[in-house]
């Protein structure tokens, strides 16, 4: 399998800002209950963007040094977007002023696998499109979707979103992607007959428990294809939804915290924007060093979940 | 490029009809007028089915007769689906059966281009995927973003759903996909903070004029790649929008009616499941004989547009 060449990234999360004490006013919480639970302390909110907006800035971000003519596929991984149509893709190809070039754009939804699920397709569509680019992009403005008198889910998660871009590469490519349908373990309803609110609800034990047996089993599938093992691997960039299953996979599989980046403290659970937004917030310190071997694994509503191990370049 | 082997499809609509004489009674309209503009006569309304329901029904009918273990990957074209997560293509794994293999399963979304796209990554995903099926469905249940108080919307669209399993194939394939953002020609609000109500509001004159300029040349790309010419296609399945809209292309091309395969009059515009909605009843009636070069062109908001030129098998 051919592999991908990361040309640059962006990340971006709105200014406003909630941190822990601030839902101690909103609902029966404390700070300490919060951070013991999941790692959380702030989480970012938008206040007048959309997850457009969102998405648009940290395209923006990404493509800023780069020859946009080779852009040839934007695909923005969103449970969140504004329109049922225009895709966010195509508003946000719009934004950045590439409207008069012959790109596919589309948004893909698999909630917090959607950017691993992402990269895999583009990995694939770019062996079809000679010599051009993919912009890949992770956007939620969740908090759209949240019930914030709901204390199991409003603390949880915040908005923000990563983008990438990526062309055809020769390093070591891997990915696995898997899926098994489940209504009760996370939902948001859209539109629809039922008229159910569209506040997403979680069953937090049952979604604990599915994270901590998938993202192992991503990360040694993906392993496995790639003939490595995790002593081979620089990063793994799990999907930020909580720092106590990161902890559990990581003792777990006798691995350490400093090889699972987590940035959630500071952006709570972004859904598909969190993986490209760590990317990118790794990317701009400087962590990310060509041939370093990363994996990124996601998970969550679907339920989804998968793995991309690629080679940084 | 590695072709498509179609192994079937199937296709649903919801038994609920409403002809041109019921929204006569309902807005400002008449049957004549409707007919004259759009060559609709009827379209399937769901009472008490969702997207999910429409898209299952068409994937059930389309795997029946399949080695079911055989599928790796199911896309869900749509742009009404039941909620934001999990994904219309996770619950339809879920109701088939299929939660215990390894199967990807996401929502595409680029509105009316959606299966056409779908096809593009259906082919491109399919090539790591060994001697595994893709099933690709598009399902609408676009009455749920209908004012059926709107007369320049609500008599022109319908709810129903096509599905087709592919494999990788040796018969020809050409793919096209473009898209240009705009938020003004076709719009059809999600939850946000815009308090926008959400249904589908259309520039009905710009996205014809749009129309007849992007058939021809999503078709004529996909020909070019695959140099052939029209007279070597046996049929052109079109999105089913509008009797004007194909009229115009086949009569501009120099083509035939005959060649322009049309079902609109039945359903009216069923957004990303026209075209495999199309297919399936096609190949029901017999209409596809092994090695028949088909065309199947998408084009519909974000602004999207494409075209996917392949081999019957």
């Amino acid at each position: 399998m051919n592999g991908l060449k990361v040309i640059s990234t962006g990340y971006y999360a709105p200014q406003n800002v909630l941190n822990n004490f601030d839902f101690e006013k909103m609902v029966e919480t404390t700070d300490e209950w919060i951070v013991s639970r999941t790692g959380i302390n702030k989480r970012h909110i938008a206040k007048k963007e959309s997850c457009v907006d969102l998405g648009y800035q940290a395209a923006l971000k990404a493509i800023e040094k780069i020859d946009k003519n080779k852009i040839g596929l934007i695909i923005c991984a969103t449970m969140t977007p504004d329109y049922f149509t225009p895709s966010t893709a195509c508003l946000i190809q719009e934004k950045l002023g590439l409207n008069d070039q012959e790109i596919m754009c589309f948004d893909l939804s698999a909630a917090c696998s959607g950017f691993v699920y992402s990269l895999t397709v583009a990995q694939a569509l770019l062996q079809n499109l000679d010599d051009k680019y993919a912009l890949v992009i992770g956007s939620e403005e969740i908090s759209k979707i949240i019930d914030f008198t709901d204390r199991n889910t409003c603390v949880l998660f915040g908005d923000g979103a990563g983008a990438v871009v990526v062309g055809k590469g020769t390093g070591v490519f891997a990915s696995y992607n898997n899926s098994a349908g489940n209504l009760e373990a996370l939902k948001a309803p859209a539109i629809g007959k039922m008229n159910e609110n569209h506040y997403l609800s979680m069953a937090g034990q049952e979604v604990f428990k599915f994270a901590i047996k998938v993202i192992p089993e991503s990360i040694n599938a993906v392993l496995q294809k790639a003939n490595l093992t995790l002593d081979d691997i620089d990063y793994v960039v799990c999907h930020q939804a909580n720092y106590r299953i990161i902890k559990n996979v990581y003792k777990k599989m006798k691995s350490s915290e400093e090889k699972f980046y987590m940035n959630l403290q500071e952006y709570g659970n972004t859904s598909a924007a969190s993986i490209p937004l760590a990317l990118g917030e790794m990317d701009e310190k400087g962590l990310l060093k060509s041939g370093n071997k990363i994996i990124c694994v996601g998970f969550g509503g679907g339920l989804t979940w998968g793995a991309v191990l690629m080679e940084w370049s």
